[in-house]
């Protein structure tokens, strides 16, 4: 329970200078596990945990009452506040959305403090990998579900079948968080349970991979009209569609050899036809700024995305023929499911197309309380052997959250980092500089860990050919 | 001419103490006729000049070997080579690309000194308002040509209507740097005078303005399609695409009561038809990384963004298919024109398609010896007064270049800049903060200046209604 008056970062109790701070940066949708685990251990581990969000409030409910855990106010674009608090940790963990990254990893960097983050490594922080080394401190990127544990279960897949002297030709792997089926959730069967901008910035960059040899580029506006159908056991069959730059993991994960290497992202059919209409329509932009955008409706809004037009017949019948869909079909019905031409003020307190996209997912698609959610994640590698038949190894995981407990999110987002946090502090993970999960060091001590957890892959093989 | 060895920012002759530093970051295309007028004027004007650029070479080419003039090299990701440079400073010319724009101006806020930029005022740079105040510094942006003197001459105009009394009801100006007509230049009519990077990437945001009464948003995959025509005199029919956000200037201008705000750019018609489909491809894309793009030839680049297909009809056919556009038409000549499905290796020396753009323009578009181009400013006001009829202001600014002299562009984009370093130094100029130049006391020395140089707007009134 929060208390009131509470504000700053000083936990309840006396601690000796022996014990380690570790601090959490962003308290949203993807952080209470972490918190929580970071909390129950903390004793065990002896370290101490303060949470900083913008939203105090929600960064002191997260904390609670924990007598080794502390709450406050953390506003990332506030230099000198952003610099002092990273300054009084040992380890940081950053939870914040991927723009602000390169921010924290800066003045962990100057202040010698090790980094840990969920969000993908980019080049502003890839450049650290020198300094970081210089400054004796590891900064850790995309250790989270997807980018995180996709990652280290794939490369523990490649380093086994290198062992027995197979040669991997094709690397597919996908990542998914959805409703857990059989629930009546929404008609875009998709809940909100991460950072709902990334969701309606997804693939703002287009996305890239390589198929039977052939490199494939795919611009934002055609990447949701860009899907295939993939079948996960258990599950049934979803809809992938690509997810950023696949071809960089080829030297990440020594697999340059591949005529297919492909990152995907998993949903239930349906949610790809009807996103790639708001893209094409050009409603996530976060650089346009609506003047008043709180007092207008969200048919006026669509509406300043159609051609001109004073008269003639309505906004229905003119947003189908723009977008070239059916007034009356599916898409149609989902996009006014979704609010788009509802006669209401969106009240948004952001002033872009995109941010009031963000207030009405967060509303339209939320996770109830009697809602479970599911992740997946899905390798499927093609192995040639110099001795047996070529193989095709496939290795499924699924975690489903618990009605009104943590969500499977928030489980694996949080707990690599969690245990990273360990690793760490007792010394164990001794590796330096900007990097993700790809070495033993680093991923098996976590798979183990969150295998002792319950969270752990099926593994399938069949022959090819 | 360059002299060789010389590499370090110190004039060659002595100056006391008392002579100011003026230092213009960034020697690309639109800074010769900058640099010249800086030197030409610097004796009488007390100062010198340094020039740096991450070319070294052009920098010490376009100093030549000016007693008052320096070049370096600089390179705006070293930190430290830049805070120092910037340090050394009395006056900051920033005419670098967009991107780095915020890196300089936090520099020259932290050191005390003035920024003159050419670039467009970012939020970021937005936000340094109350700390330049503080430093008792001018952090002015939008100084060159669009935006720049459009700015300032459309402020004169609106300034000079509210004194007769009148209020604008609309608000167009449009802007642009193309072939001086009647020249035989090449299929696109159009010829590279500033940096092809802006070019390529020209409308990525997206565009928003107001018709009517309406606003309209455009995504940058619909930009070049959403085109109109625009009369120019001496000119004749120009095709016309939305820039950027219109609505932000409503309030720069003083003119939120109007029902039409318009900020437009100028092409010959036809490029906008062939653009619209290299964006629809999606090669305008900075992001994703094309592994030995330099030995890949331009057909297998173009390829990749092509669906999948490995027999079958020739790129071609695909090309036009997926495009929805004449296999045999006017665009896909132009698109092969260009060189996009040349069978010879880019050479390209970037990693992205959007380089690859920027060194095909670059190549087949440019200004050659003989050539002259012509830039335009148009601004077309509608305006209302209590005791007479409605009128139309149309206000024309051309200007050519010279064969194998400065470009229109560059004399253009140069001399407000130019012009303003003069206001500072002599401290007539005392505004301080991040500032754009619509307040008299900018723009009234400088639109008289650039007068007196022969760079005037022809204004027309016609009655309304």
């Amino acid at each position: 329970m929060p208390r009131a008056g509470r504000c700053d970062p000083t936990p309840l109790i006396e601690l000796d200078a022996s014990v380690k701070h570790v601090l959490v940066l962003g308290a949203g949708k993807s952080s209470p596990y972490l918190i929580h685990h970071l909390l129950q251990n903390a004793e065990a581990g002896g370290w101490r945990v303060t949470v900083g969000d913008v939203d105090e409030r929600m960064a002191r409910e997260r904390v609670g009452s924990h007598p080794r855990g502390a709450a406050t106010r953390f506003d990332v674009n506030d230099e000198e506040g952003r610099s002092s608090l990273i300054e009084s940790a040992d380890v940081v963990i950053n939870m914040l959305g991927p723009m602000y990254q390169d921010l924290v990893a800066w003045d962990c960097v100057a202040h010698g403090k090790h980094l840990l983050s969920v969000s993908y490594r980019d080049q502003a922080v890839r450049d650290l990998d020198a300094d970081a080394k210089k400054k004796d401190v590891l900064l850790l990127f995309e250790l989270g579900l997807d980018p995180g544990i996709d990652h280290m279960s794939a490369i523990q897949i490649i380093h086994g079948v290198r062992a027995k002297g197979g040669r991997i030709t094709a690397f597919r792997s996908y990542g998914s968080g959805v409703p857990a089926p059989g629930q009546d959730t929404n008609p875009l069967q998709y809940v909100i349970t991460w950072n709902p901008r990334n969701v309606v910035m997804s693939a703002e960059h287009g996305a890239q991979y390589m198929e039977d040899g052939a490199i494939k580029c795919v611009p934002w506006h055609h990447v949701f009209h860009h899907t295939w159908p993939v079948s996960v056991d258990g599950v049934g069959e979803m809809e992938a569609y690509p997810n950023r730059d696949s071809l960089s993991y080829m030297q990440s994960f020594g697999l340059e050899g591949v005529h297919t290497m492909i990152r995907g992202t998993l949903r239930y059919p349906g949610w790809s036809e009807t996103w790639a209409q708001i893209v094409r329509l050009g409603l996530p932009n976060e650089h346009l700024r609506i003047p008043r955008l709180a007092e207008r409706t969200y048919r006026e809004v669509t509406e300043m995305f159609l051609p001109l037009s004073h008269a003639g017949p309505p906004i229905e019948s003119r947003l189908a023929k723009f977008l070239q869909i059916s007034p009356t079909g599916r898409i149609m019905q989902n996009l006014k499911w979704l609010g788009l031409l509802a006669d209401e003020p969106t009240g948004c307190r952001g002033d872009t197309a995109a941010a009031m996209l963000v207030d009405l997912l967060s509303k339209k698609l939320p996770l109830r309380e009697s809602d479970r959610d599911l992740v997946i994640l899905l390798h499927s590698m093609d192995v040639e052997y110099p001795d047996r038949p070529a193989e095709r190894i496939t290795s499924t995981f699924k975690s489903e959250g618990k009605a009104a407990g943590f969500t499977a999110m928030s489980v694996s987002v949080g707990l690599p980092t969690a245990l990273a946090v360990r690793e760490l502090l007792d010394g164990r993970l001794k590796l330096r500089g900007s990097r993700i999960p790809t070495e033993p060091e680093i991923y098996e001590p976590i798979l183990a860990a969150l295998e002792r957890e319950g969270l752990k892959f099926e593994e399938k093989v069949e022959r090819l050919g």
